[in-house]
C-alpha cells in the first residue's frame, strides 16, 4: 500500500477512546473500539450500495491525510501522515468517526484486533464476496493468516469439502485445525493444480480463492474452479503495475472472477457483529495468534514475522 | 464455433417432432419443440448445480456426433455430421431428448425460435448472470440481436437507466425502441469510455455487458462499471486462442467479471417459461426481426446479413 512519508503505520488495532470531537455521535470516551482502515461514510455510493464497501473516504491513494485534509500528528513541529485512516503502531492515534467501530466491553483486545483487517479479510471473502452455498467444495490457495480466516468462512458458510493448497507444509497442520478437510502441495504432482484439483473432487470445485497475491496462482485459481458455476475470488493483493495475461475462454464458459477488500464486509455494520460471534465462538481466533508481545516490543514482531514463524 | 465437416450447421429454429424414438418420455409426435444447442440432461454436475448450464453432453468440442456417439445423417452413404447436436438447417433433423424442449402450440414458429439461441444468451445474461437489480444503471457494448436482448434483459430486471453503445449509430434507434435510456459512441469523445460513463452516471455503472467479442471492449466494459461492486458479464465470444492481457487492480476492488453461455439459462426448464413470457408480451421479439424468408431463400438471408441490413 502507497504512503506518505514520514508516517505512523498500522492499522489493525483494538483501542479505547480517550475523547471525542464536535458532532461525533456513534462513539463516546471511554468505548472500547476496532479502528477501520476501511471506513463506512453510510453516504457515498459504495456505502448506499449492498454490494459495496469501498467507501470513497478511503485513504487508497495513500494522501496520508484524514478526510478533513488534515494530518494530526507533529514530530518536532513537523506533519506525520496518517496511514490508512488509522495509524494503530502508536499509544494515541486520532481517527474520523466513520473510521471506527464501537465493539462489546467484554471482547480481548490482543484477539479481536485482529477483526480490523485479516481474519475479516478473508472470512469475509468467503461468506459475504464469495458467498458460499453450504455442500460446495472450497479451495484455498496460500494458507497464511488470512488463508486460514477464508478456510474459517468457508467452514462457517458450511462447504462440505475444503482443500488447502501451500508451497509449505508446514502449513497444513493448522489449516486441517481450523477446518481444511484435505491440504496438498502443487509440488507432489507433475500435472496442472487445476487437473489434479477435477480429478480429486470429480470436476466440482465450487469455489476458489487466492491468497497469495501471485497472478500466477490467480490464473491458477481460476483456471481450478469449475468452468461453467465455479467462483473464483481473488484475495491476495495483486503485484502493483503488473498486468495479467489469461485465456478469456476461462471465464466465457461461465465462470465468474471477483475481487473484494476486506472481504466485501461493509465496515462499521460487520466488525461488531464479527466481535460478537466470536464472543459467541462461531470462530476461533487463537488459532490466528502464535506470540503475543507488548508494544514496545513490536519490532521482535516483526523479526518473527520476517522468519516465518507465525 | 468448431465443426467437424461435412456438416450439417444450423442452431436456431422452432420444428414439429415428427417421430420418436425408444425411451424418449417428454415429446410426442406432433409437438411443437425447440431443438436446443445447449443441452439439459439433468443429471452431471453443471445440469444439478442451480448455478450451472454447460450440460456435459453440450458438442463444445465439435465432435459432431450425438451423445451415443452416431452421426444420424449421410449423403451418398457418407457420414454427415451434426452441429451442436441440433441441425437445424435442413428440413429434417435428429436430436437427443436432452436437446429439445416443449413449447406452447400458440407460439409462432418464426418467432420464437429466437429463444433457441440469441434472445436467450442477451436476456439472460442480463436476468440470470448478471442478476441486474431494480433501479440499476446498466451499460451494454454492442448493439446487435444479442445486444438489443440484453438490453430486454436489463429492462425486465428493472434497470432505471440503461446506456447502449456502439461506434454505428444506426443501431440506436432499435436500441431505444427496445429499452435503452440513452445511447453513446465511444467516437464522440477522446476520453475513455469508462470516464465518459463515470461522469454521465457520477460513477454509480452496477452492471455492463461486453456483446461484441472483442478483448479491448471486454476490458473497457469492466473497467466501466463501479470499481467496487460492479458486474461485468461477458456475452460475446471472445476470438479462438487470443489471450487477453489487463490490470488486475481492476478485479482486486471488488469488481465481478464474468461469463455465460446461453446467458446462464438452463435450456429445457427455461426456454419453455420464456415462450410463455413472449406469449404473455413480456417482451418483444418483433424487434429482432427484420426480414422472414422461406427455407429456400435461406442464402438471401445470408446475404442480408452481411451486408449489414439486419
Amino acid at each position: 500500500m502507497v504512503s506518505k512519508f514520514p508516517v505512523i503505520v498500522g492499522h489493525e488495532a483494538t483501542g479505547i477512546v480517550e475523547s471525542i470531537g464536535e458532532g461525533v455521535t456513534t462513539v463516546q470516551p471511554g468505548d472500547k473500539v476496532i479502528p477501520l482502515f476501511l471506513p463506512q461514510c453510510r453516504e457515498c455510493n459504495a456505502c448506499r450500495n449492498p454490494d459495496g464497501n469501498l467507501c470513497i473516504r478511503s485513504d487508497i491513494t495513500g494522501r496520508g491525510v484524514l478526510a478533513d485534509g488534515t494530518t494530526r500528528f507533529t514530530c518536532k513541529g513537523k506533519p506525520v501522515y496518517h496511514f490508512m485512516n488509522t495509524s494503530t503502531f502508536t499509544e494515541y492515534t486520532v481517527v474520523d468517526e466513520s473510521s471506527v467501530a464501537k465493539i462489546d466491553d467484554a471482547a480481548p483486545p490482543e484477539k479481536v484486533c485482529l477483526i480490523g483487517c485479516g481474519f475479516s479479510t478473508g472470512y469475509g471473502a468467503a461468506v459475504k464476496t464469495g458467498k458460499v452455498k453450504p455442500g460446495s467444495t472450497c479451495v484455498v490457495f496460500g494458507l497464511g493468516g488470512v488463508g486460514l480466516s477464508v478456510i474459517m468462512g468457508c467452514k462457517s458458510a458450511g462447504a462440505s469439502r475444503i482443500i488447502g493448497i501451500d508451497l509449505n507444509k508446514d502449513k497444513f497442520e493448522k489449516a486441517m485445525a481450523v477446518g481444511a478437510t484435505e491440504c496438498i502441495s502443487p509440488k507432489e504432482s507433475t500435472k496442472p493444480i487445476s487437473e489434479v484439483l477435477s480429478e480429486m473432487t470429480g470436476n466440482n470445485v465450487g469455489y476458489t480463492f487466492e491468497v497469495i497475491g501471485h497472478l500466477e496462482t490467480m490464473i491458477d485459481a481460476l483456471a481450478s474452479c469449475h468452468m461453467n458455476y465455479g467462483t473464483s475470488v481473488v484475495v491476495g493483493a495483486p503485484p502493483s503495475a503488473k498486468m495479467l495475461t489469461y485465456d478469456p475462454m476461462l471465464l466465457f464458459t461461465g465462470r465468474t472472477w471477483k475481487g473484494c477488500v476486506f472481504g466485501g464486509l461493509k465496515s462499521r455494520d460487520d466488525v461488531p457483529k464479527l466481535v460478537i460471534e466470536f464472543l459467541a465462538k462461531k470462530f476461533d481466533l487463537d488459532q490466528l495468534i502464535t506470540h503475543v508481545l507488548p508494544f514496545k516490543k513490536i519490532n521482535e514482531g516483526f523479526e518473527l514475522l520476517n522468519s516465518g514463524q507465525r
